[in-house]
């Protein structure tokens, strides 16, 4: 195994409790943060039914902020939207996160295969110390996750065989797809994640300290 | 200013002194490494004028490899030319830059923009601990610089705007066509690089060291 790709919402960031303070910020009821989330795979999937030509997910997150908005009955001014959304660039990471990605980067090329576009996950990284290699995942493959064009691309470019590497993810859907094209799988469980039927990850851990081991 | 984008190839990485190395390695004349970078351009060109389709930089070193060796009258088997072509992801990095880099990183985002594939760049960075946020360039956008569209896509994908990105290099040609499309300029003086024309970037320093000052 010579590189680990990672899910980054929900796997190596806590989405669900930085959000809740991001829409309190802007006055706003921090239960929106679980109503934005559940527009998330609709808003995807516009873009993988191919309804829509791939966008990156601060339009996405735009469009659903949009929705959640109004079914709410809430307004919020255009300049505190696009600054809402830019909270998905600031989130904060699991406990485990930091260290567990610093011990595996001395074995391992470490990228994020996200759903999140490269400006977001370089952002992201700078404000939680996220010490990617490489930043891959759904803007070099202009698809999104489960596509398997994502996994592909994010391998493909690393100059490697699926084989070699192993996807790291929080939802087991995640996994699923990884391992349809090849690559090895690794399960992290984290509290709120993964409402998926089963599947038989290789690897299973708690936290990024116990997958190290 | 937001973010730097450096250069890699005589910028960073000292190639002459590392793939002289390489060619003693495989039993073949140190200055064979001069000939092959004298294949570079040319090789890119290829690309750039529309004769070749976008292949990454591993592909177009094996071509100018295969054609110094015959200039040379020498022969290699396949396995070690591959390896040999292997060794631009193996250059020392100029003293100043590990350091320099690190603390670039304190304040701005920094990402190579350079001719050299993601695998390329990834594998450099591992083996020269080049600390980069996000690996963009060549790839990114399949085309190579000077091609304007090299430095826009690099832009772009950091969402952010020309002004606000400086593209660090010790090529002057390489800067000119940076502040064509908008880009802030810094030149660094290397050993052995830059035979171009003269052009007035907005920076120089003698090493990275003096580029943050």
């Amino acid at each position: 195994m010579r590189a680990l790709l990672f899910d980054v919402f929900g796997t190596c960031v806590d989405w669900r409790t930085s959000m809740m303070r991001e829409a309190e910020r802007f006055g706003l009821p921090p239960q929106l943060a679980v109503a934005w989330r559940d527009e998330y795979q609709p808003q995807l999937e516009t873009v993988r039914s191919g309804q829509r030509p791939w966008v990156n997910l601060d339009v996405l997150h735009e469009i659903g902020l949009n929705r959640v908005l109004r079914a709410m009955d809430l307004t919020l001014p255009k300049a505190d939207r696009v600054e809402l959304v830019r909270g998905w660039h600031r989130l904060d990471p699991w406990p485990d996160v930091v260290a567990g990605l610093t011990r595996l980067k001395e074995t391992f090329i470490i990228a994020p295969c996200s759903n999140g576009h490269i400006a977001q996950s370089v952002n992201l990284a700078k404000f939680a110390k996220l010490p990617w290699d490489a930043i891959l995942g759904a803007e070099i493959a202009h698809a999104y996750k489960p596509d398997p064009r994502v996994y592909r691309e994010s391998v493909y470019a690393l100059g490697l065989e699926p084989d070699e590497v192993c996807m790291v993810a929080a939802h087991r859907d995640d996994l699923r797809a990884a391992a349809a094209v090849g690559l090895q799988t690794a399960f992290v469980e984290r509290f709120g994640e993964d409402p998926g039927p089963p599947f038989d990850a290789d690897f299973v851990a708690h936290d990024f300290e116990e997958l190290l081991r």
